[in-house]
């Protein structure tokens, strides 16, 4: 999908000219390190996308897009620590690369950074944009407190997962969207429903995400196979498994929680969720947070040939691999 | 000083109202234990005597001097946990009582708490009052990272100790006296002025903290008295020792250093300090930030009589214990 590519290279030249300072260095180095590992920087573009959708050039949406990448980057390395992750994007991350004090500081500066870029946006209501960004980064803080509670609950609902991944990941991209339709001066509504559009995406995203974990190709995924599922982890495909299993199927897969063979976990689960019909149960799911996404782009006022990116977008962002 | 109690008095009532959330309660929780643990609620005074001195009603300055507070116990939460803190006026730190990831993400989220209070700030220019903030925040950051930086290093410099404190605790004193002062739309050179006499109390009070670790009247100094040396601390009456020190005096200090019995460690690095002029040297630095504070006082427009009360304040925070 070549305009992503585009969009992504014109991102990592802004990025590199952020400029960062030279001194204190284990305060500056750390993040221009961070800042260079990359990724495909989908959250900015969604801004970029948001302000051409509204007819705004996408230059000056820059500012807040940029905003929107660089506190997404603060969220990494402060979740990093909190999960004691070695590696992010196959680097080491800043906490185990420098120490942990250097990740909290570091972190806490590239905080200010968002905010900073935030108040260099010129186009748009300042106030606004402002109130929608703290809205959004305390949500997000919430849903990294709520994922980290569920770790040592086993009565988590389907609801309250959906809500924790609406908190910590969806609302980011509504945000990153919405912010594009503000520096174009949208109307309410339009700002309403290109957000809608954004978290409804995102939950089915979340939800591929889940599924993806235990059932892609090895060759095409890029991480470990089965990862969620070694770890325990309560992703949408076990508490829906939890929610259709027959009692002997749930004897099973309390075996296969403590199972010692790698593999054969990974496998056995997998088989075991299909059985239940968990896969298809998240697949639905997914499907619905769609098409509620594609409702939202129904209710936008651009004309149809100009919301075809956003179909484009969501159909990029969703690819079913199997 | 009983103008200080009665703005202390309503600001606590502010601080009670802030309604933090309920849930979840593992982020919230801790801030509102964190919020009541006190402090004489210096910073945001700052702020609505600021105001009041060009002329604004406190009450339309409120949301900035909160912004402030809390700014400064984000700052509290998160040092505590670089330092490895376990008490926090006299009370166990938030990472000590919860653990370190409920510290360092309840840490962002009041940060964002900050944010959130500044964007309801209505008289003022915002965009000002976000730009002066984020350089001031980042600034503290940095003032962190030196402080850190300097435990380990042996060839810190006085002038890298005056901008080291300059930037952790200084300039957030002129950034809450500013932001009264925008939020009266006060002249650009009063709003510096301000800024700078803050900016001087400051760093004449961070000097005087230094004095009183040592020499302080152990009945009034309310925590240990010694600290700084116990600790082999690089503070300012350290660095002026260095600087006057005969070869015979730095052999000692060198011994003192690695003396065993605390005590006797405290009283002859006191009387060393003294023997070698270290004290009068910082009393005489202190005199001269206070000295320039006066002076940025003579440069505000309001009445003489208006600007007693900045003279006041800078007497109340720079009284001389002996």
């Amino acid at each position: 999908m070549d305009f992503i590519s585009d969009y992504s290279e014109l991102l990592e030249t802004e990025i590199e000219q952020l400029n960062l300072p030279k001194s204190p260095s284990n305060l500056y180095d750390p993040l221009r390190y961070f800042m260079k590992l990359g990724g495909k920087r989908m959250r900015p573009i969604l801004t970029l996308l948001g302000a051409e959708l509204f007819g705004q050039e996408k230059e000056l949406a820059m500012k807040a897009a940029l905003a929107i990448e660089v506190f997404h980057n603060f969220t990494l390395i402060h979740d990093d620590i909190m999960d004691e992750a070695p590696l992010r994007r196959n680097q080491a991350t800043i906490h185990s690369k420098w120490n942990q004090s250097v990740a909290i500081l570091s972190g806490d500066v590239l905080f200010v950074k968002a905010y900073e870029l935030l108040a260099q946006q010129q186009s748009g209501d300042l106030r606004f944009l402002l109130e929608l960004f703290n809205r959004t980064a305390i949500e997000v803080c919430e849903g990294q407190q709520l994922d980290m509670d569920f770790e040592s609950r086993n009565d988590v609902t389907v609801d309250e997962y959906i809500e924790m991944i609406r908190l910590k990941t969806s609302v980011l991209l509504g945000c990153a969207l919405e912010f594009g339709a503000v520096s174009a001066n949208a109307s309410e509504e339009d700002c309403a429903n290109i957000y809608d559009f954004g978290v409804n995406v995102g939950l089915a995203f979340q939800i591929q995400d889940d599924i993806l974990d235990l059932y892609a190709d090895p060759e095409k995924f890029g991480k470990q196979v089965g990862g969620d599922v070694l770890s325990n982890k309560k992703t949408m495909l076990y508490l829906k498994a939890l929610e259709f299993a027959t009692e002997e199927q749930l004897e099973t897969l309390k075996q296969l929680y403590n199972h010692q063979d790698p593999i054969e976990k990974v496998s056995k689960t997998r088989q075991l969720f299909s059985e239940i019909g968990a896969r298809k149960e998240c697949e639905k799911m997914m499907e619905a947070y769609y098409q509620k996404a594609l409702e939202a782009i129904q209710k936008l006022s651009p004309d149809e040939s100009h919301k075809q990116v956003l179909i484009q977008l969501a159909d990029y962002l969703l690819v079913r691999e199997s």
